[in-house]
């Protein structure tokens, strides 16, 4: 494969918030095109991550609109959908195109506008991703599924309300430092166990919010990374790995790890021949709190059941020696499900040139990991950067 | 970019079918896996082209339902959008990640099922891909805007009634040998001139059909097509091109040229280093009549308001210089959005390989192109395939 870079990031704030779907996507586009300077250069494609502007928002043809919107027609213009993932399939199929040789310089762009329908509809959309045979008939929600996994894991492994609790503190602690982030309060354990029951044992502080929202990154080519001239950074794209599990989780081999992440973990990993213990960040899919320490093990930080360890100790914190969600994750920093892969690799990408926000920036990061689940648990897309 | 091959195609019929969305799929894509001998070998991804299937079927999670239903957990699973040029797109995204070197089997399909809704709400998500601000709100849909663009080629070329009406009855008399195409009987002049007005100046019969279908592909590296040792002969992908235009049609330079198949067709020339002159057989994207003939002048087969001349003196026929749509086009094989651009492929596939069905073979075949559009002119793909 050709080397490939991310030259620029963009992001807007995440939350309910009043821009449309298009609105958002222009505006974190347009600051990554100014973060790598490629504002008056040619773009060969733009692909958008969005799990379902249609539904949510009424808006089909998105990624056309974005090219002609963005000023950049005739670029080739597709949009990309896994779910929740799709902000990061977006990234991986950009990366498929400079490393093909069949791109020098694509735009990709993760969005999604889900405050637009009410609560009711949101979970209506959203519930389309899970099994309509096994789950959805049954009122399986994804909240109902990952409390079941929750209290799996807390018979196998012991962990405690109040061990969980850590993970919610740790992610509002985070996101209250992060100007982008949907809630920037932070909150204690007793606030946590206190939430609402979304799902026993899950409380409201255990789900990630319902969020607007964009990210997009400038993914380039060495020839156009040089071209650019930009003051910023670009980093280079070390591995990448996508994997599925079966759709249903009754079908899958366990409820407390996540097949999918061990396989786009390895693929990723191979790819960038480099070693869990290499890693100086990650950004993991923390949709529902219990998930932040199966991803930790799965991709390798832990052994099983002891991810909980690394919270305990302050391992995972961003002066820890193997910092996670930095950001505050998708409970807190947000989660626009199409937005969220591409704000994963922004993110990190900011961790890596040494310029995320006061408080959050890790010391001397080299080497970051993305990790992005589409479905409940069955559609993995993990990502490996290095500073140059 | 590393080679990259066709090494096995599938098809369903297409028409107003009982059949599921993933029963199709399956259908097509088991198909394509015996057909390449690829059943038990290892998918790296699957990469499924689709319109809307939340809308259409209320069935979300596309790509991950069909990599678990096909058996080939834990393939990365990606359904791509781009309208009704979603099946192409898709091809594309198979393209890079073969050529890329990060995948070495992938299986792409295309797929719609539009039947389950009624015409009305058809018409509504179809509506979707249109510009909202300029055009739906004045109630212009596909139809309105194709009978624009035809009225304004008949002003300028001096195209009659009579004329146009020869090629939906090209169309027809193809798809009558097509065993998969929607429609299988011959039509007259007389009687695509008589039929019921859909936006005048066109007919019923200038009109593609809604339909159902699905169609697969495996896309394969040199390598792995070796390690196949499938009787059927593989097909080399030789160039590949993507473009957009205006969202709108008002907003672009001319309503008989489509500059983004200019730009899409020069791409894909270009990467494929052959001429217009050099192609054996063509699928374009007639889901108006009026189209093929733009069609054919922006890919370089004839200059503007010429085509006519083509059709008339039998060089687009089967038995002619440069047969166009042997298969009977979207208009008689049908038009299931997500699985046209997959359609073209396998279709020209079976030309290449010289098992087209009877009376509709090319002889000697040994290039071919084709043409998908996603919106409205707004969303090209063209790909050139070469028999081996």
């Amino acid at each position: 494969m050709e080397p490939v870079y991310v030259a620029g990031v963009g992001m807007t704030r995440f939350g309910v918030l009043d821009d449309s779907i298009t609105e958002l996507a222009e505006k974190a586009a347009v600051e990554a095109m100014r973060d790598s300077n490629s504002i008056e250069h040619k773009f060969d494609y733009v692909i958008v991550g969005s799990q379902d502007p249609e539904e949510f928002t009424g808006q089909g043809h998105l990624s056309t609109v974005l090219a002609d919107r963005l000023g950049i027609v005739p670029a080739g213009a597709t949009r990309v959908e896994t779910g929740p993932s799709a902000g990061s399939s977006a990234f991986e199929e950009a990366v498929a195109l400079v490393g093909a040789g069949l791109a020098s310089l694509v735009l990709v762009i993760g969005v999604e506008k889900m405050s637009g329908v009410d609560r009711g509809a949101a979970s209506r959309i959203i519930a389309k991703m899970v099994s309509l045979e096994s789950e959805a008939r049954y009122g399986a929600t994804p909240a109902a599924l990952a409390a079941l996994v929750a209290r799996r894991y807390m018979h196998d492994y012991g962990l405690t309300r109040d061990d969980l609790s850590l993970i919610p503190v740790k992610a509002h602690k985070n996101g209250a430092k992060n100007p982008l982030a949907h809630f920037q309060n932070e909150v204690t354990v007793e606030k946590v166990n206190a939430g609402r029951i979304v799902s026993d044992p899950l409380t409201l502080y255990d789900c990630s919010p319902t969020s607007d929202g964009a990210a997009a990154l400038v993914v380039a080519s060495e020839e156009a990374v040089a071209v650019l001239e930009s003051q910023n950074e670009s980093v280079r794209v070390l591995g990448i790995g996508h994997a599925t599990d079966y759709h249903a989780v009754q079908h899958r081999l366990s409820l407390t790890s996540l097949r999918a992440t061990v396989v786009a973990a390895e693929s990723a990993f191979r790819m960038a021949r480099v070693k869990p213990k290499d890693l100086d960040v990650c950004e993991l899919h923390d949709a529902f709190s219990i998930l932040e320490l199966i991803d930790m093990e799965d991709i390798g930080l832990a052994k099983p059941g002891r991810a909980i360890e690394l919270v305990k100790s302050g391992t995972s914190q961003v002066d820890g020696r193997i910092p996670v969600n930095t950001t505050g994750g998708l409970k807190a920093r947000g989660h626009p499900t199409g937005a969220t892969g591409v704000a994963q690799i922004r993110d990190t990408v900011l961790q890596l040139r040494g310029s995320a926000p006061k408080g959050l920036q890790v010391r001397d990061a080299e080497i970051g990991l993305t990790h992005n689940i589409g479905g409940f648990g069955n559609n993995m897309v993990v990502s490996i950067l290095r500073r140059r």
